[in-house]
């Protein structure tokens, strides 16, 4: 029997030929990350075992991203925490405010993530690596305290849903779509502690930024992982970025699948999810004209160059509607750098966009746009829980950076095509 | 006896030929202002009273800058009073969030202050209009809802402070050290209740940047107001910006000061204040080497477009030291706009700065930068007392833009003429 790129990648790092689901084995860790919320109490946990040393301190990576710039004391507290902890075992890849951004978009921009490595996160969108042809899927704080020790985590080997994709996406749509699409039709337990093994001609026609947006939603559907191919979109991506070797893994041609979807690009239309699950989709044209809030364009998911390419394409020459708030937050300081350079930023502001350093915030409720009671937002973040972004009677619909910004210039969701 | 510029402003407004200190009006008001913290106070008064119209929407301005974009569920709700109550009333100059800035840089950019003009805010730095010449001051909240009723405020009128201003600043000192240089010879009571009034032949030298930043700090000798005189700079200032009638309002020659005090800008050196008190000034060499953690360039004191020049002069072609955040935070969406076709946005991200969206956030230890314990900030806001960006422990050094930026580049307070 023929393993997956997630068996494989997973066999290598353990050291072994070969192995089957369900299969426990103790995989080579190429890189641990942990964030302000997570670290501290990994930290803890590392002293509480009376560990004194890390691994490797150029393959641990810590981003000060999700409550920063610190939005009050206790923030404060935990970044000063692990800015301490870094400073003390000299962690190579610490990003502090100022120079950081969204960990998930921060560590491939940096040339931290690539093909057929292995990584643990404690967060639990670090499945997004697996766009560029590696295994990342998220851990707890004692996974990722362990995993600084010893360079080291076990792993369950996952069974696989295989994901084919077919032709091409169409104007408007964007990888957000394939994936809340995907979603909606396996369910947000479709592929519990499965990998997710993206596949077939229409992955070609998928740019990087839409395979992060895809993969980094993989956990909501339950996945262990979300992996994709690599191409020549990867290497190119990659050149410039990956100085270190690395060896693309693919999958064997009688690797096994529990299941398969296939998903026709051509025929996806922008798609976004209603409170209160992920998997709660609808085409954006059932849903025009509910009321909305907030806007939020930015994320893990969504903050990248091209979901701000996206968003401004509509914003141009537009307002946001009045009784709206957009909040655009691109993911990294060289995003922000891009986005300026093309004149993206001057449209959100002068759209009437409130444009953020680059955070977290907003999308897990943390600050930079935080809802009221029962208000709701259009957000192209991952997570449309029951008060996520605010108190439990506000609400989020998720969707992709056209759609959001459609929806912040009509005051309503609305579909970007017939704006 | 003659009258001072803002006993002439007060004795218009409230119908009489003169005023002497001392003395109750009761003044007509010509705008009435609050924020996302006071307002919400003062709706509820006003409804508690059974009020149920406002003198003038027109009148009104309602700025949502402090804890916006919203830090938490309570800052929501806060902002979702101060909206609902903008609409119910039809309020004009309702500023949320994404077309905003901070309050006192914002209503100046949007004409909403002009000279003569007599003005309540319930936010201390409302003095900061005197630099256009006008009479405002803080007030409550309580007094703000009567405001937004009547029109009408009730002022005791001040006695003056003449401070009298003779050459030219010279390179890296700006507004910033005359004020501070000011309280820190007069002391943080030393205007008690009095009107500090700027005059003589260095006045023309100062920038209108220079001049709001003066007036900003009036309050923090304890005075009721600050107040410059009309010139060409005003005017050229005022152009474009407000289309209604003024008219500039001058001292009378035998206008009678309890004080005076010259200062020779020609001899003013960069100044900071130390902890906790922004009369605890000493010259930057004094005190250079000291050690920071954090840097803040932004606020209604210096957040505007002059004051990102200078700070972005410094860190033009540098880098931010490792182990200290410094956090730039443009006044308003104009002023962002602005430095970003300037280059200076770029500038202040490739040096490694993070750029806030418009806000108070950090001056008031609100969100956007808040310090962990023990920490020290060198920062360009307007208050350093105890606690007030963070824990107890925490302290901050008051500083002009080109200071606090050379002290980012340095790691330390640093004087940027000699980095």
């Amino acid at each position: 029997m023929g393993m997956t790129m997630t068996q494989k990648i997973l066999a290598r790092h353990a050291g072994l030929d070969h192995v089957v689901p369900g299969q426990l084995v103790e995989g080579k860790l190429d890189l641990v990350l942990g964030n302000d919320i997570t670290t501290p109490v990994a930290i803890s946990e590392f002293n509480k075992a009376g560990l004194t040393r890390v691994f490797d301190r150029e393959k641990i990576a810590l981003v000060l991203d999700h409550y920063t710039p610190c939005k009050d004391i206790k923030a404060a507290q935990l970044c000063a925490q692990v800015r301490e902890f870094a400073q003390k075992y000299e962690i190579t890849h610490f990003y502090d405010v100022g120079c950081m951004g969204v960990e998930h978009a921060l560590l491939p921009e940096k040339g931290l993530t690539a093909p057929g490595e292995c990584m643990i996160g404690a967060d639990s969108h670090t499945c997004t690596y697996g766009a560029v042809g590696m295994f990342s899927t998220g851990v707890g704080s004692t996974d990722m305290a362990a995993g600084m020790a010893t360079g080291l985590a076990w792993f369950r080997i996952p069974a696989a849903v295989k994901v084919t994709l077919k032709g091409k996406l169409q104007p408007c749509v964007s990888g957000k779509d394939v994936i809340l699409h995907l979603i909606g039709t396996i369910g947000v337990d479709g592929a519990l502690y499965k990998s997710l093994e993206f596949a077939g001609e229409g992955v070609g026609s998928l740019s990087m930024d839409d395979r992060f947006t895809i993969a980094n939603m993989a956990i909501e559907a339950g996945a262990k992982n979300g992996i994709f191919p690599v191409d020549g979109r990867t290497r190119a991506y990659l050149e410039g970025r990956v100085t270190r070797p690395w060896q693309a893994v693919e999958a064997d041609p009688d690797a096994e699948y529990e299941r398969e979807v296939v998903i026709d690009l051509d025929q996806l239309q922008p798609t976004v999810a209603l409170p209160h699950l992920p998997s709660n989709t609808r085409t954006v044209d059932q849903v025009a004209g509910t009321h909305i809030d907030q806007v939020v364009i930015g994320s893990c998911t969504n903050g990248r160059l091209e979901d701000l390419r996206q968003a401004a394409a509509v914003l141009k020459g537009r307002r946001v509607a009045k009784g709206v708030r957009c909040i655009v937050i691109p993911a990294t300081q060289q995003i922000t750098l891009d986005a300026m350079a093309e004149g993206l930023i001057q449209t959100f502001i002068q759209a009437g966009c409130a444009v953020s350093t680059p955070t977290c915030g907003p999308c897990l409720g943390g600050h930079m746009g935080v809802l009221s009671d029962g208000e709701r937002a259009i957000s192209t973040t991952n997570r449309n829980f029951v008060g996520r972004m605010g108190p439990v009677t506000s609400e989020i619909i998720l969707a992709n950076p056209a759609v959001a910004a459609a929806s912040a210039v009509a005051g309503c969701v609305a579909d970007p095509r017939t704006l």
